[in-house]
């Protein structure tokens, strides 16, 4: 009886058209994050239970994929790459040098609903900086994200930042501290639900006065300039936190980014873990996938397993979505990378002949494949054009006698008949540069 | 109280020096298998338990990472690309074109004794071709695996191939083929527990006539050639299989390659799975290693999933041992790939002035990063000689003036002072060819 090929929900194979393209993505990434100086670094899927979820508990606890291994130790599979990289920081504190500056591109694992094109296993791309506290490294993160998304070719892009310390002392200022947990996870969902949603929220939590305050203090304004005003303001004046701020949009006018840049101090990430900036991404074509790539700074990173205090700032592309995203917007290049040449299975060559051929042409920095099967020609053709292969080259007897090749540029038809194979080169070259 | 930051048995942090490397050599073999156009796929880490063990049992059960996920199902971690790969086939079968050759590079899991430098997470380099039985397919994976370790840097090192279906038809003339399984298993040892040791199992399995027989047989000579003649008369003169090795062995010439190659007619790869031609791969300087890259041909690849008959071979490289032979030869590139320039921090500056001349030297195609810290500058200095970067940019108030940069040369200590931008970035770029 058969066993049916069957993927688990959540699950997906990638055929190679998809996969070429994710390839691509990821290596534009480690590209642009190696240029800013970033490392990588690897740690393993499966991790002890108790090291990723620490006190744990909540939402992360319910979608873990956790086991007992054949040893009986608790352990469970990585649902994010920042924990890890808390563990990996202090594991590795002395062998470290700080700053450090490490990216992340690799798969991460929650038992999710697979509703509204969520995944069970997807894809985080995460850098980060270590062992700093100051605009310098808020700023260059931004940075990154900008020419992350620059190499992908996606202009058409928002960037919106906030600072959760300047939201803390405008909290302070009216009183409203206690709650400011509740309070940014209501504000932090003003993109879903819409403002007057967020201000019957707010009511229910609050005294009316505080919350039509919080409504005006996370309404950006005109500009990032008029926003960092108005929140400076209502947040008691400057402060160290508004210096900051100022400091890193200065920096963006100095590097000519700031028409991308949205001040909204609506933004909160929801999570306590976000002590001063934070940021996210939107397509503009796209507002409702939701940010692509996001993050910000936090105070202490590997506070649950070592003393030294590990400041830091970082944001995370999501691939999944990111692809998704950019499928949808017709931007993927979704020319099949096809290799550049085929050798066809003439009969009247021996099989060392065809590969002897395809491997000097590899040699001249070509992609070169022999076409493996024993078919009639038509059907080779057939082939190289489905695989999306340009050119096809003849290496037969007569080929062999006078030490030439015949070639074909399959999708113009234009045959060159018993040429050397340094022409042969030549035209491939030539014709693939336009 | 602190969590201990450990990480599990088998498993394994990988710290910038080690995971640049292991990128670099990943790089290497995507470039080299997609010259020969292998395509990449993805499958997922988590599969259906049954779907991955098939009929099961065995040894790969006790090993396998299995579990019940929230939504009780039985689920495990894969434990090779193989078995993925097989039910990625049948499920997609309509939408690939035969022959179909891919390749994939990823983690696998098994819960091995982790003794002699095994590990329970390590990586599996794969690639394949299916849908074709020839002697082209079987040659063209034996070139990318020469080509593959070629393109590392490494050429003192042996490809030993022998063919199963010679074996036997050796063993039927030699009227052992009822015991054929065991004795492949016997003889697959060889490397590892010598010839006397092979000789006593064999001869408490079958009669001492037979069991001498085969130890001739698995002999190698002192030519492929003369092996080749050997082991044809002693299964009963020519056959299809041994013209295949045949035509194999004349393709090898005729790339220039003999010299590399062993036929070994003890490799027998001890799976039942295979039926033609078996490899195996030894670094010469490293013969206590084992094989590094190993493969053969299977009859049927999926044919627990589907009744369409997929012939295929492929060969998988073993990633960490190979890593760990190499940094035993000191072959590997021990050079820390850090960033060529790095933009002091020096106090008379704006942040956004170092980050605008960093990103002005990115455009010129170099990696810079900003120091990002607070430090002296001889602290700075010492940051980037730790990390391996080659120059240094001052960008003070008196440089952005003049419209100048001050350049110095790490290791040679040359300084540039107030230079223009563009001398500063062919200076470097210069240096860095060198």
């Amino acid at each position: 009886m058969l066993i049916e090929p069957k993927v688990l929900k959540g699950f997906r194979d990638f055929l190679p058209n998809k996969e070429i393209q994710r390839k691509r993505t990821i290596r534009l990434l480690e590209k642009t994050f190696e240029s800013f100086g970033f490392d990588p670094i690897n740690t393993p899927v499966l991790e002890y239970r108790d090291v990723l979820l620490g006190k744990g508990g909540g939402e992360t606890d319910k979608q873990l994929y956790s086991f007992k291994d054949n040893g009986k130790r608790d352990v469970a599979m990585r649902f994010d790459l920042t924990v890890p990289f808390a563990r990996f920081m202090a594991a590795h504190l002395n062998e470290l040098i700080l700053p450090f500056k490490r990216y992340h591109i690799d798969k991460v694992w929650r038992g999710e609903n697979t509703q509204r094109g969520r995944y069970r296993e997807f894809v985080q791309c995460d850098f980060d900086i270590v062992g700093v506290d100051n605009a310098s490294a808020d700023f260059e993160i931004l940075q990154v994200m900008y020419k992350s998304f620059q190499s992908m070719g996606i202009s058409n892009i928002s960037f919106k930042i906030a600072h959760r310390g300047i939201f803390n002392n405008f909290l302070t200022v009216i009183n409203a501290s206690a709650k400011s947990e509740e309070i940014m996870r209501i504000v932090d969902k003003m993109g879903k639900i819409g403002k007057n949603k967020v201000s019957d929220l707010l009511g229910d939590l609050i005294e009316p006065g505080a919350a039509s305050k919080i409504l005006e203090f996370i309404e950006p304004e005109k500009s990032f300039k008029d926003t960092l005003k108005k929140i400076t303001s209502l947040s008691g004046g400057e402060s160290e936190e508004t210096e900051r701020l100022n400091e890193i949009f200065n920096s963006i006018k100095k590097l000519g980014m700031e028409d991308l840049f949205i001040l909204d101090p609506s933004i909160t990430r929801g999570l306590d873990y976000y002590t001063g900036i934070v940021y996210e991404t939107f397509l503009n074509d796209l507002p409702g996938l939701g940010s692509v790539c996001s993050g910000g700074r936090y105070n202490n990173l590997a506070s649950i397993y070592t003393k030294t205090e590990l400041p830091g700032v970082g944001s995370s592309i999501g691939l999944d979505r990111l692809m998704a995203g950019l499928e949808e917007l017709g931007i993927l290049d979704n020319t099949k990378a096809g290799t550049d040449v085929i050798i066809l299975n003439i009969s009247d060559s021996t099989i060392g002949n065809k590969h002897f051929i395809a491997s000097k042409i590899r040699e001249a920095d070509l992609s070169c494949e022999v076409y493996l099967n024993n078919k009639k020609i038509g059907q080779q053709f057939s082939y190289a054009e489905k695989k999306g292969i340009k050119f096809a080259v003849i290496y037969g007897k007569e080929e062999q006698e006078s030490k030439t090749v015949s070639l074909k540029n399959i999708s113009t038809r234009e045959n060159y008949d018993k040429i050397s194979l340094e022409k042969a080169i030549k035209i491939i070259k030539e014709s693939l540069e336009k």
